[in-house]
């Protein structure tokens, strides 16, 4: 950049834009990133964003309750591990969601790369978090009901049911932890 | 771009280094890629990105082969869908650690978009694969070993070295997995 050659005499009807191009693209001019991410709806602050996580805290709040509502999911850890996974995603929905309506009330952009940062970590920890618990009790469900063929003295339907909404929580998370993932990492 | 206003003389010692920037900028010029992108180790074509593939490779390997060695391992469905999963991860890795080794042999640079949208696409299905499979099976050993205490019977040490096995290879996907997409985004 310092070593370019200059003319003599200086054109500033060319010369402005150009530098502010440069300003742009080296700097992270906070407008320029505003016009070119308020597209992607879904991400923090948008209302698609809010739907998703308010979903998510729908679906793994069921998921909570359907298994706490059991009477014998303590004595298997991995049914124990899934209402305390689902419980954490809970929480963490819960609170994004009433994030994502502040920003909607008064208008505020959330995407500067350090909140994107932590909600992306948090996405990345909670789902995987649900998605261990979700595929644990599937293997206990489906160990229940096909493998031992046990279903009379358990209650499968709704361990069936609890692993399903924890599946479908996992599922909506996902889609706020890639566009996180994706904004953080193209700026 | 189309509406700049231009000087009526042209200063063509200005305009050329101005416009091979934006071309760089804008169409993602090979050389720039390549400088920026040669640093980061354990990419595709790297030599840590090989040995990540072989590490996959190996543990995935042992897993499988610690699984197939229990005689009842058939009557889980679980435990066969962790054979079936490890088996493709497998593949998978070794397939992808031949690629490295023909690409450090001759040379030749692997990261352009079609690959890594490929190699992340493969390494985030098998990655997911992987880790709920091994997520069942842990499920089902704890459930076996903690919550009936019915080691006697079974061979709880055999599921647990392999579930153990599991993970460790899901853990070696991942920097793969992440330094492929956080490239892709980056781009």
């Amino acid at each position: 950049m310092s070593s370019r050659s200059r003319p003599l005499v200086h054109p500033f009807d060319v010369e402005v834009p150009q530098l502010r191009e440069e300003a742009a693209v080296n700097n992270g001019d906070p407008h320029e990133d505003t016009v070119i991410m308020k597209d992607v709806q879904g991400m923090p602050g948008t209302s698609v964003g809010l739907a998703l996580r308010l979903f998510q805290f729908a679906f793994a709040a069921v998921s909570v309750a359907v298994m706490a509502a059991t009477s014998d999911f303590p004595s298997v850890t991995a049914f124990r591990y899934l209402v305390a996974a689902l419980s954490l995603q809970c929480l963490w929905s819960l609170s994004l969601a009433i994030v994502d309506v502040y920003a909607l009330l008064v208008k505020r952009c959330l995407r500067n790369s350090r909140v994107l940062g932590f909600f992306t970590i948090g996405d990345g920890i909670t789902s995987t978090l649900t998605f261990a618990a979700a595929c644990a009790s599937a293997g206990i469900t489906v160990l229940i009901s096909s493998d031992f063929n046990n279903c009379a003295e358990n209650h499968c339907t709704r361990f069936e049911t609890s692993t399903a909404m924890a599946f479908v929580s996992w599922f909506l998370v996902f889609p706020s932890f890639f566009l996180n993932f994706w904004s953080l990492a193209s700026r």
